[in-house]
């Protein structure tokens, strides 16, 4: 795994991530982001449909807890979980937890840390965790850790510990990882943690970034934890803490607008739940991201002559939703209810001009439709289209940063959330 | 609609149904089924998934319930059911109820129908009824009809009611239909009632004939109304009944055993509900429906020495699962349940030799896994598999036919149920 950074604006770090897979032939553009997978399918999808979707991550996240609980299964198969899930031509990345899951606090010890999957929790010890990878055979994954420092009140105390452990739990995962044939090809991430607390996020960094990982994940900086401004100065201490040389991954953010932010922060890659969690509240995303609309455009924009009818304004339903499980979270102003009445008679597509399957074959009439009479082609159609509209978020991203116009692409991202420019 | 039959072998009739859709111009072999859909769509398919699959009917079943709680927007819509689900090329029937959905007995009068939607009951009159008609704009569509008959204590005066009811509605149906412009081309199916009582199946067919319509429904005659050979007489009595130039539709039944016995009781057309009830409750189709094997299989199939390890024996489970949903319906011995342990390491494809998209990428142990783990891609998979098995029995059924290899391919289907040929 080799980063070359072609340039470096306002903070953010534009290049490509080479060398990666069994050949080391593929590469990854940073910004960039994972494919969001869980038991390596991307919910709703087959491979064949995902295949219609523009600008797909060449790097596939799986993620433990789906896998652990299968380990004999996956240890009996012997050919790794990309043969076994049907992935075969792309770059696995492995995580311990489901970003789009809960992982209740209070069960990490010295020597364990537990995932839970659809039977419950299970405990890992570092060679439990070390034998899973064996048997999933990822290219890359991520360090044993404790993330145990999400709520507001965590202790110094406990944050130190957190630090410490993750640490001991990479030193143990490290030379467990040199003893395994399996994972010979493999790449270990280290895991920075710290929650809000200045000195432990660089010791965890510093620390870190002394022990032979080929990048960093970035954990604890989840939505809920800390407050934004918290958050971003965390990150870019911690990511000026690290060898420019190395990707840095950040966990549990995936809203556009953070997004924009944390890249400003040095921080290179993102995992793709938010779109999973946009569709499973029966939602679109409808954000725009364009960094180069004509003149023309630009001034019926700023006249507000094309405010888009239909789409919700000013966080308008925001906090409705108290009641939403885990899987789906809170509606943002980036996308659009369309099991509100206001799309019943809408025959237009759910974003003009998109060219995903959903909006070349369907309207947003169909859609409400689908929606109120739970059907479960909903979910696929809206899948596709957000998962499209997300990735194609991540490459204008790529292209405004190399033509200076990140200022622009912000302006169109953040439009949609105060109804003005 | 024309049928031309080009031969009737032990009851069967074998031939092709023309001059079908808009332009007259697509055909249907008999006996055949058509495509299930939910507000038109194939239950966790979108359309380009879809055409992988093999052998699919030319005509797509609507349902009225998924429609009629939205008959203003189709009527705002204009362009009919076809366009706003997205179905651009295929022959569209639309027919009273879904067959994989519950109508509680009890509601329908002299006047009026009652149908449910997912906000509820629904009462339709004759006019109203051509109203929604009139917005989905289907090539044929099936008449009201009363078919309260399906308890099994029904009285001879109820059933009697219900014949008298369905020729009424149908009298009042034809009538609005022939004044109703966006009806001009489509065609309307008489329902034949008459519950478990032959004079009253008789005089329904008889008088139903006497109509100008384009073809019948077989109604009454689901899974638990009647024992089979009630059944198959009645069937039997009724089709003889009826010209011999005009197709019969038989509603909710599906299961393949009784596709045979239906056909050899003289019906052309089924429905298809039964592969996505066998997907809802996670199983994959697995019965035989070679009609030809070669003599060497022969020979080991009478010794016993290609049962497949793995697949489910003699109604082993059948009766195990009487807290299924309706939606779900039992076990048959046509299939097999993933969910199943003995699948946990099994790395074959669903059905070995399948060449459908899951059996050509994905193995019985990862079906397994995505079902166990509740992963939303199992109901894609297994859905492409059952409607892709169900569609090629229904094309070997045909070829069975014109070679006279019927009783080869009843023995090969019947196979799986006793364990034995």
């Amino acid at each position: 795994m080799k980063l070359e950074l072609s340039r470096v604006v306002q903070g953010c770090r534009l290049g490509v991530l080479s060398g990666l897979g069994r050949q080391a032939d593929r590469s990854l553009q940073i910004p960039g982001c994972l494919l969001y997978t869980r038991c390596g399918s991307v919910p709703h999808l087959t491979h064949e449909t995902l295949s219609t979707v523009d600008s797909m991550p060449t790097v596939t996240q799986l993620t433990l807890p789906t896998l652990a609980e299968h380990q004999e299964v996956l240890e009996e198969f012997k050919e790794g979980a990309r043969k076994f899930t049907g992935l075969h031509d792309t770059v696995l990345y492995c995580s311990l937890h489901d970003p789009a899951a809960p992982s209740p606090a209070g069960y990490t010890t010295n020597k364990t840390v537990s995932v839970w999957g659809s039977g419950g929790r299970m405990e890992l010890t570092p060679s439990r965790f070390i034998a899973l990878q064996a048997a999933v055979q990822p290219d890359w994954y991520q360090s044993m850790a404790d993330g145990e420092t999400l709520q507001a009140d965590t202790s110094r105390k406990r944050v130190k510990k957190a630090v410490d452990r993750s640490l001991a739990f990479l030193d143990q995962c490290l030379q467990l990882h040199h003893q395994t044939q399996e994972l010979s090809h493999a790449e270990v991430f280290g895991v920075v943690e710290g929650g809000d607390i200045l000195e432990e996020r660089l010791r965890s960094a510093r620390e870190t970034a002394k022990r032979p990982v080929s990048g960093f994940v970035l954990d604890g900086f989840q939505v809920d934890a800390m407050s934004p401004e918290v958050r971003l100065n965390l990150l870019s201490a911690v990511t000026a803490e690290l060898p420019e040389d190395k990707p840095r991954l950040l966990q549990g953010v995936g809203r556009p607008d953070e997004v924009l932010e944390c890249v400003q922060a040095g921080v290179d890659l993102f995992e793709s739940f938010f779109p999973y969690q946009v569709t499973e509240r029966g939602c679109a995303l409808c954000f725009s991201y364009t960094y180069q609309p004509d003149p023309e455009t630009e001034v019926l924009e700023r006249n507000g002559a094309t405010e888009e009818a239909g789409v919700q304004k000013t966080g308008e339903k925001e906090g409705d939703k108290a009641d939403d499980t885990w899987a789906e979270g809170p509606m943002t102003q980036f996308e659009m209810d369309l099991k509100d009445a206001r799309y019943r008679e809408d025959f237009s597509p759910v974003v003009p001009g998109c060219s995903c399957y959903c909006c070349r074959n369907h309207t947003r009439a169909y859609l409400h439709h689908l929606l109120l009479t739970h059907e479960l082609l909903s979910g696929v159609l809206l899948m596709l289209h957000n998962m499209h509209h997300y990735f194609c978020f991540f490459q204008a991203l790529q292209g405004a940063l190399r033509h200076g116009q990140l200022h622009s692409l912000r302006r169109r991202v953040l439009q949609r959330r105060d109804g003005t420019s």
